[in-house]
């Protein structure tokens, strides 16, 4: 167990990913993790397809990581992806988001999967965010609704993280201020 | 300290702050777990502008939280309130959110937050996350830039929680499969 700035410091992404498989009751946590997280009028705009077995996971990352995608091709040896789905939702939310001019949706799949990322960095698993890859082959590939869309996959399995020192951040007085 | 699922079930919105001042330390750890969080491209697009100081803080309250917003006029109470300010960038993300039709920033910002609000959890603080206000006024009050936003508000204190059971999410057959 360790302090919550502890963790956040031990998170990384990786981006060189072994072939070992990850623990299924690891998953669960992660998923609980994320299921607990706070969202806009409680609205839990998500879903977490966890694409384990193959040959699904090797179709998947065929095609969501080629042609202009394959920045992130290195996904493609990662045991575990998760394709995060962003619900359509109905609540007060989307009406305020209306008014407002922003989707409250993505702040919380923004909470949510660093809620799953963080809670395996706790369970010693690595992980990579992934926001750029063929959402249109993605969708297919699952079978996903027309409202539906993939904002965010995560890469997870056990990773080479180089041992980077400080995370390279904007320095405090940059980001924040007191008044 | 406390396992990542404990911090997450313990995290809870309060509605409810005391007049109780929040130690410097702790803002300024809650606001490390912030600065240190992930984003895409590294991006960093925010700035968190802790409003402590009277009279500065009743002036950004009662002109966020009046009128239709007096929904969350509950916050007038707490003893910090914290504006962050979701920054303009000009990242490859940028580009990559305008072919797929949504904003990475406000994933980012739903990270930074949720790092900030569990930081604020472990050093006993209580929070409530606000995404309903009146921006044009926050963003007068302050005097912020033409393509500054402010998505969320933190509002930051000792509270008193109701001691609700679990929290009502979707079961977790409902939120998560493996395929």
């Amino acid at each position: 167990m360790m302090s919550f700035l502890d963790l956040v410091k031990k998170r990384k992404s990786t981006r060189n990913f072994s072939s070992a498989p990850v623990d299924r009751g690891k998953l669960e946590r992660c998923l609980e993790a994320a299921r607990l997280a706070p969202s806009a009028c409680n609205g839990q705009p998500w879903r977490f397809v966890v694409v384990e077995s193959l040959p699904l996971r090797e179709v998947l990352a065929e095609r969501a990581f080629s042609g202009v995608h394959s920045m992130n091709a290195f996904a493609k040896k990662a045991p575990v992806l998760v394709v995060v789905v962003t619900l359509p939702t109905r609540s007060p939310a989307t009406f305020a988001g209306f008014l407002r001019r922003f989707s409250y949706p993505l702040i919380d799949i923004g909470i949510a999967c660093e809620h799953f990322v963080l809670q395996a960095t706790e369970e010693g698993l690595d992980t990579c965010w992934l926001g750029w890859f063929n959402e249109r082959e993605v969708k297919k590939v699952l079978n996903l609704k027309k409202g539906e869309r993939v904002h965010i996959l995560l890469a997870v399995g056990c990773g080479v993280v180089e041992p980077t020192g400080e995370k390279k951040r904007k320095p405090f007085p940059e980001m924040a201020e007191f008044r």
